[in-house]
Formats: structure tokens, sequence, C-alpha cells
């Protein structure tokens, strides 16, 4: 049930029995030998999985996010912080104005998070809109399952490594975490961050993956009923 | 060659090589019974086809655009025109940096034309940077083709009814223009343009629309010679 | 008509019978052997011409737009588009809140054209605003007339050449019409267009040149009733 | 030495011995009894007789400022200040780009007062950018002349009754001043106001005009001699 | 009184009994040998005493302001004019929400003119919002009791040497009063200011310090009677 | 060693030794019984005490932050978060250039996140720009002695009670943590957390409290070596 499929006829049938929508953020980014594409094709992934649970529609990504840190690492395609918090609150707006009034947005990636503060401003103007926002990696979810196998969750390490967001061969070692450089500019960052992993394991069991990947499609679900 | 499967090391070897790039513009918006993202789907798939051709990377599409004129049919997720000017503005600048010096955007949607305007400022701030930009719909190619079988091209009508871009059945007499209605809200467009067809035919032969999705890839293959 | 014209009053009293305004816009670039001011000196002397036969007021014109393209020719001040954007927006509000409900914009300059992307905003927030929009030498008139005398209409040459907008001696052979360069950098823009004009004969007669500005000016007529 | 009457040789040739302008800003505005375009046309007028006089070529005026003050009285267009400070800013920078180095802006209306600020963040991006501001009705030349007379200057009093500004009978009693309102809506503002002067005498002799307007030209005189 | 010592329960209950709200903005920029916060401190201190005097609640001062001029003069931090604009706009919005219904801005520095501008928007925006605005220095009570003394008030001569600005010795001579240079870069200003006064005596009686206070003092307090 | 106690040749003294600079930032929001300045006194605290320790210099607190999501809170003014960027970028860019070349942000509000964003833009800019940033309550140091002590930290508990921040009795009891409402309207926010306290103990031990400081304190002069 994603828009790319239906029609506006379809819409407008759809919004006579429910308004809810699901919208899915990302970025286009460096993810060490995973898809460029990895923040989006999870939430993707698992915005698919949750409408085929529950009907709920899904509108088209918006491929692109706040990754200015990573921009040394060529493919990374970035937006300023001013532009993501204005392309948000578009999107968020224009589906409101059409009645979707409950909006889930899942996101794939950390940099977004400043669209949090344009939402608190777009919720105050429109009371009768909600909004929740899941960063599924940052879940109780994830967390759960990752302390289980003692993983560690990390950007473009095992976690992210779904078979989906695999382009290439994955490193079979371990790395070692490099030290968080706090602010610095693209050029510090890829020094430090070198592959671009931030270390652990670089893959793991599919088993565990799946079980991610379950628990965070749970999360959604249970988001998806606004009732709660 | 999308974004999508390659990850940074891919991007990083094709850039030693290569610096041109290919980026999709479009919009998300009502097409009367075809797809919601047809101003998407048509530009992706000619740039898909042209990086076969030529192995020129394609960046994910923008999926989003200025709809406002539509807003008043369910499933248009409209961009105001200064997000749209910001976020063409950020990818360009992203990419440019990263050194895609020759950049040809594939645009499927009217609306968003007012980017070249940013375009142009630039090309202005970055002199060795070259921008092509591609509106297939208004090529004389599409025209040629079209006027040879006696068609005239509008929104929503068979010029966009490729096999790919239709989610439904399409009616199958020919819709009488509606009289375009000048600068209108959304609510007197949706009036006057009832289904979203600009009107004429619904579809007509899948040879003819092969003829120009072919006529539009020559076009692009040949703009993607920036030596000419 | 003009506002200069008038004084508050007088505008007071106009708005108990009437709610129509023409808003002039249009450029401070190079046209060539014409005046700096072109753009505006045309759109202005048909609102003149409009006003003088159906008695709407004319605001004063904008005197610059969007000419990023033409700023390596001396003498062209240009706006950026955001900026061109709040511009006609500004005016446009500040008219409506005085009760011009229908107002017609007569444009001189094909770089403004994102204004109406703007404007489209503008309605949907007002929806008693009526805008026309009339880009003179775009217009099926011009057309007609021009295929009528064989004359290509293009930047700067015969087409703009009014008595007054003259500012020197006009050539009086042809030229060649430059490959027209796409979206280049001003430096580059210079190059190819030379004298500026993009070709074809820089002057036609006097008596061609009254009939397009008439038939503009019917056009105009027409538009300035909101009721067709 | 308007760029109205100018092509763009013209600029090119005055610019190999010269590299000042005259730039001209003000409002569309309620002036009581006076033209709406009064703080045009005055500052305009000397623009004009100062580039008789020197030589210096005058660019077009912008023909708007930020009267939000004055929008309950009819005919007063109005930019935001946000809009002013980005279209101040635009000529200023197009100009700067073409080798105009020494601008010298003459204002007509108090409310731009703001865009002031704007021109310090320009010479500061631009070092060998020169700017200068007058504000001709703050000139300690008005206030000698004024005083000479004793008349107190004010809006749309006989301060700017010149007669190109004159487009109706004028008062020949003196009104009492209004009492300033401060940071009043507009609607306010226009109960304060009235007929919109802001009191004394609605016009004196032609010769006080012309002594206003001899002193103001020569502080323009002198403020074109960058050297001083 | 001022928010720093309250919690929100003070404020409601504040609320039930009255509306108004002193805000206080200055700057923070060279003032020679006084402290860089001499913009803060005194329209606080006012601020605080006239809390102290009609009980009227006092905001925490915005610290910073336009001081571009003064940026060569290390200390000083200077918002752009747009971000000045912005920040006074969402924290009157804020206070107005909350129903604070008139708002007395008391200004500690020239440069933040410009908010006045966007004030006029904002009581447009909001009918029965009132502000009142205090520029201390510009006051007639200033210039009365400086007169008196035959003391010319200036940036940073003993206008503003109080015994709390003061954060070293002060000259005991004069001061040539320095050129005004008109919109000049911030090296220039540094030039032609020296240490940083604007010329005059550094400093003056004690008495005469609580002479200008008290008179000021006395402006606020009239000024906070919103019915006068 | 605030600005405020200083003069700018102090400054420029202290440049001559060191570039390092810390600024403070925070909100006015409500605190439950706490000021409505906790945000900025805490870290203002820290601010003062590690200058005292390290001669590092103190720019003046932004009083203001984030928090619109407790708007419905009287006291509570709030900036968008578009502005918040606005004033940390220019501040930044202002100490930037007058060669503070290593700047410690120290926050003490969580809504100011948004603003890093901005920061890696600006190193981007200034590659001889660090900039290092302490959100003091969620440091490892913070979360060991609370853990030490079986406490929670959370906003406007135990955690932000100092004696500098109380502005009133402080409840004895503890109270239970309300559900965290996600992106809510000021309304619904205040509904959930009622006094405003994120639950559990309002109050500790003065040594815990101390413990806490010193953690933090700790913390940022280690920080402030930016060699490490």
């Amino acid at each position: 049930m994603r828009f790319e499929d239906l029609n506006w006829f379809d819409i407008e049938n759809y919004l006579k029995r429910d308004d809810r929508l699901i919208m899915v953020i990302g970025a286009c980014e460096q993810h060490a030998y995973l898809s460029l594409l990895t923040d989006i094709k999870i939430p993707l992934a698992l915005a698919d999985s949750a409408s085929q649970k529950t009907g709920v529609v899904v509108a088209p990504p918006l491929n692109f996010g706040c990754s200015k840190y990573f921009e040394a690492y060529p493919g990374t395609l970035s937006l300023r912080v001013s532009t993501m918090l204005d392309v948000v609150e578009d999107l968020v707006v224009s589906a409101y104005k059409q009645c979707f009034k409950k909006i889930l947005i899942i996101n794939g990636h950390g940099g977004n998070d400043p669209a949090r503060s344009r939402l608190f401003e777009l919720v105050d103007r429109f009371p009768d809109l909600r909004i929740r926002w899941y960063s599924w990696w940052l879940s109780h979810s994830v967390e759960t399952v990752a302390m289980k196998y003692g993983l560690k969750p990390a950007h473009a390490n095992w976690l992210e490594a779904f078979s989906f967001t695999r382009v290439s061969e994955l490193p079979t070692q371990e790395k070692k975490p490099p030290v968080h450089p706090g602010i610095v500019c693209p050029k510090v960052a890829r020094n430090v961050y070198g592959d671009g992993s931030f270390g652990g394991a670089y893959q793991t069991d599919e088993m565990v993956m799946a079980e991610i990947f379950q628990a965070c499609l749970l999360d959604i679900i249970q988001l998806l009923d606004f009732e709660t």
C-alpha cells in the first residue's frame, strides 16, 4: 500500500475509513560496505510490513537527510538542517490538509532528530494533528535484542546489515570502535571513521536480524494504534 | 547503477573515472487514474536506462515537488516553492563538493521549473559546475512523436500512461480538455479538472509509448555527453 | 490612473466601486541595444493603455526581476529568486488586505515565472483572492502576429523594439540566433549571446509593433473582465 | 542618466571611467493629499538633478518600502522588513559584481532604516565596497532651512509638498500634530493620523521648497565625492 | 521580580491580576573602558527598579543585538539583523500566547532599532497586543538632563558610565569626537573610533548619573501605565 | 571572567594568550517549583567554576531555547527552532572572527540539541574552528552519580534542584513519572506533566548535588583541554 501503487481515487477512498499515514525519512549517506540508502531501506521495509499488517498507507520516502558529518564520503547527499525542517513541515502539512490526522514518522537516521522540534511547532499550530516518531534503532526493542546476543548497535555495523541493505561482501572480523570525535568537519570525521562503520561486528546471524526486524515491526504496529 | 545498490567505495571509484551524475526530480501528485508517483517513475525509468547505456550513476529521486495546485486531490504531497529551491540547492551542492562536476537533472514535473532559477545562482557560485536540465515531456522528441500520431500531450493523459505508471484501468474514451483556469486555489482546480487528467486520450498504443521513451532516452544520452 | 498620480483618498474612492488592480513586474537587465528597462516599459505601457480603457488602477512597477543569467552584462540588477517570490507575495498580500480582490499581473520578463508558484500558495491562503498572470510575449496574440509576418519572437530582438524601448540605433541586418546554452554561469551566457539579442531581426515595421501592442492590449482588457 | 534611458553598452562604457552609482529607495504609501509615490518622487528628483551635475548614473527606483504602519490607508503597498533587507542586499550585490564600488543610496522613507543594518553586513563581506546612505529629510540642511522659516518638518506636511508630489489641492490651514501612538496596528494608526499628515502646515512657499531641494542637492553632490 | 527568581506557578498567579511584561534587549559589544554588557546592564537596572515600583515582571534579557559595526573589537558578539528580528518576534509571540498583552521593551542599543519594524508586523497580526518601546538614551528626559549639565550623550562616553557598568578605570580627560564614518566595514570603524568611545567626557558626577537614571525610571513607570 | 565584567581591551589581551571560549545556552521554561531560568543557572554556574579553574572566559548566556513543548506553562519563552539555529550560528561566527578558535558550548536544555546540526555546518565552513558541546545532564558523570544513589535523573526533579535554582519550597514526597506523550501540543503536554516535573524525587541531599556538580566540572575542565 505505497502511494506509488495507488492513484488519488484510492487515497480518497482510504481516507473515508482511515486517517493514518506512515511517512519514511532517512538519509543518503555512507554506511561503510552497506548501501548508501541503508537509512531509507530499513524504515521503508518496516513501513511496508506494517502496512501489510494494518492496511495503513505509506507515503513515498524522503531519500535525503542531514548528513553533513559524512559529506567527505562520496555518495553522501545531505540537506542543510533548515531545509530538512522545511521539507518535513511541508509534507506533514500537505498530508494534514487532506485529513491525514494521525501520522507516524519512521525515521532511519539519527541526524534527522532536529525535525522533531519543527513537529512540536506543527502540533501547536494544528491541535487535532497527532504525530508519532519512531527511530527504530533507538527503541527498547532493539536494545533488548542486542543485549540478548551481546551485540552493541552502531552506525553501519551488524545493526544495519540486513540482507536488503547489503550491496557487497562484509568484513568478517570486528572493528575497534573509533573514538567519537564530537563536532568536527567532514574531513576529520572521515579520518576518524575510516571505512565508515562505528565499530563492532560488521554482520551477525540472519536470525538475529529477523528478530530485530520483528521487534521493531511490533513497536510500529502498536504505535499505529493511536488510541493507546 | 543507482546509489541504493552502491556503497561509498563504489562512488569513490566511480569518481576516479567519471564526474557525471543523474539526478531525478518529480512530484507526488494526482495523475488521474495513474500512479501518484508518475512524475518520478518516468524520469527514473529514463535515468535507469540511460545509466545502463552510459554507466553514469543515478542519485536517489526527490519524491516530492511543487504541487500546491493539486493539493485538493488526496495523495498529493507538495513542497512550498522555497523549500523545493533549497532541497535542489542542497543536493547539487552536496554532489558538487564530492566532485560531481557535471549534473543532469531529469525532471518529471512542470511545477518544479522554478528550481532552474536557483540553479542559475549555483553555477554563478561554482564556475566549474555544469548543470543540464531535461523536462522530458517538453522535448522536441516528444512533440515530434506526438504530432506523428496526432496525439496531444497533457498532464495525466496517454502521455504519461506507461505500463509502469498504470495502477488501475484507464478510461477508453477521450476526455474533453478542461479550460485552464489560471492561478486558482486547489479547490477550484479540482472542480475544473475533475478526474485530474488535462484531457484527450487516456491511453494509446504501447508502441507509441515505447517510441516516446526511446526518443527521450536518446536525448538524455546526448545530454550526458557534456562535450557537445 | 497610476498610483503615482493618486493619493490614498483616490484609492479609497476607487475601491468603493471596483476591486481590480494591475500590477507590473519585469526586470532591469540587458536588452542588447534597447533600454535596460525594456521589460518594465512594455508591460507598463500596456497597463497604462488598459487603464485608460477600463479605469483599472495601476500599481507602481517592480523594476527588478530574476536576471542572474545576464549579470555579466553591466546594468543588469537582479534579485535572487527567493527575494522575488517574497516581494511578489508582499505586494499581493498588501493589496489584498485593502480589498483589491482581483489582481492582474502583467509580466515583462521570463525569469519571473517562479513567482507563479508563490501565487498558487497565496490563492490557497486567501480563497477569495483572484489572480491572473499575463506574460505578454508568450500570448497566442503575439504568436499569431509574429507568424503572420514571418518573424520569430526572441529576447531583445524586434519583438521588444518598440519606439519607447529604443535608446540607440539598432542594427539593420539580422543576427544568427545563438545556441541556447542551458544552465550556465553569467560569463558563459555573455560569451554565447554577445550583444545580448537572441537573434533574428533587430527591428521591424512600426505597424507590426502597433499590431502586437493592440493584440496584447485586447488580451489584457479581456483578462480584466474577471467574470469570464 | 537613468538606466531606463541607457543600454548595457552605455553602462559598460560608463564603468570604464566611473564606479559610482545612485540607488533610490522609498515607499508606496499614504501621504495625505500628496502622491502615493511621494517617497520615491523626491529622492528620484534629487538623484536626477545630482546625476545631471555629476554624470553619475541612477539605477531604477525600488518603488516599495516598509510601510506596514500605514497599511490601513488604501494604496499603501508594503514589504515585510525581511523582504526589504533582501531586496536591498540583492541590488547592491548585483551592482557590486559589475564593479560599481561606490554606491550612494538616496532614501525617501523612514521605515526603510533597517536596511542600513544589512548594508553593514555587506560592507563586511565586500571590503572594497563603499556605501553611503542619505535620508534627505533627516539632513542638517533640511533642519536648517526649516528652522530658518519656523517650519516643523513632518510626514506628509509642507516638507514633502513639492510641485511634483502634489496630485490634488492641499488644505490651507494648519493641522494640529497628532500624538505619536508608538507601536500600534494599522487600524489605530489610521485613527490617530486621520488624513495621514503628521501635522503642521500642509504647504509652504515654492521658494522654501526650492531652497530645501537645493540644500539636499548640495549634500548629495558632496556625498558623491567619495574621496572626502 | 525577575523570571529567574520565579517559577511558572508564580507567573500563572501574576497573570491572574496583571498582563504586563518588561522585556530587556541590548547588545554584547565594545563600550570602550566600560563593560561589554553595558547595553544590557543599564536597561536591566532600569527594569529592575521599575519592577520594584510597579510589580511588573521582568523577562530575562536578550544579551545580544546587532553589533556588526563593532565586530572588529574583541568581545563583540553580534546577531545578523534577520536573526535579531526573529528572536524578538519569537519572544513577543511566546509571551503573548501566555496572555502577556502589554509589553514594554526597554532597549539598550541603537543597532536594535530594526526590530521595531517586525513589531509593527506583530501588532498587525495580534490586534489586542500592545507594545511599547523605550530606547532610554534617546528620551527627552536624558536630553534634558544632558543639556542641563552641558554634556553631550554618545556611545561609551559618560552617558553610559554608571557605577554598575564600570569595569576599569576611566580616562579623566575628554576625547575629541571622531567623525562618524557612515556605512563602513568593522575594520574601518575600529580605525575611526580607536578606544571605542564616540567622544566627549568619559565620566561625570555620580549625581548626574543618578538624575539620568531617575528620569528614565519615571519615563518607564509612565509607559507601564498602558491606559495613558 | 564573564564578559560582563570585562571590556574589549581585556578580551583583546586574553586573545593574545588563549583562543578558548565558553558559551552557555539553555532555556527560559517551566521547571516545576524551580526557577524558570534553571537551564541557564546550572550551566552558567558550571561555566563560572570552570572559568575560575582554567581562566577561560565566559560569554553571556543565551537565555532562551526551544521550549515550544512547555509553552502552555506561563513564563516559558521559546524560540522557534530555526531562530535558535541562527542565533547559535551568529554567536559562534562572531566569536570565530575574533579568533576564538576553540569553543565549548555548555548546554542546559535538551530542546537545544538541533543546534548541533548547524554547528556541523559551521565547522565545515571554518575548518580551523573547533567546537565541543556538553549537555551536562547527559554525561556519564551524572549517570554514575545518579546510579550510585539510586536516583533517576529527569526534567525538573532532584537533578536540577541545586540551591541556586530553588525559588520556592519543594515537595518532599516523590512523583510518579508521567507517561511520555510523544510529539504533542503544549496543552496536552501540560495535562500530562501537571506540575511540570518528569517525576521521581523533587530533591535530594546537598552532598549528592555537590557531587554531581563536581563531576560535571571535571568533565568541563577536561573538555577545555582541546589537545586531548
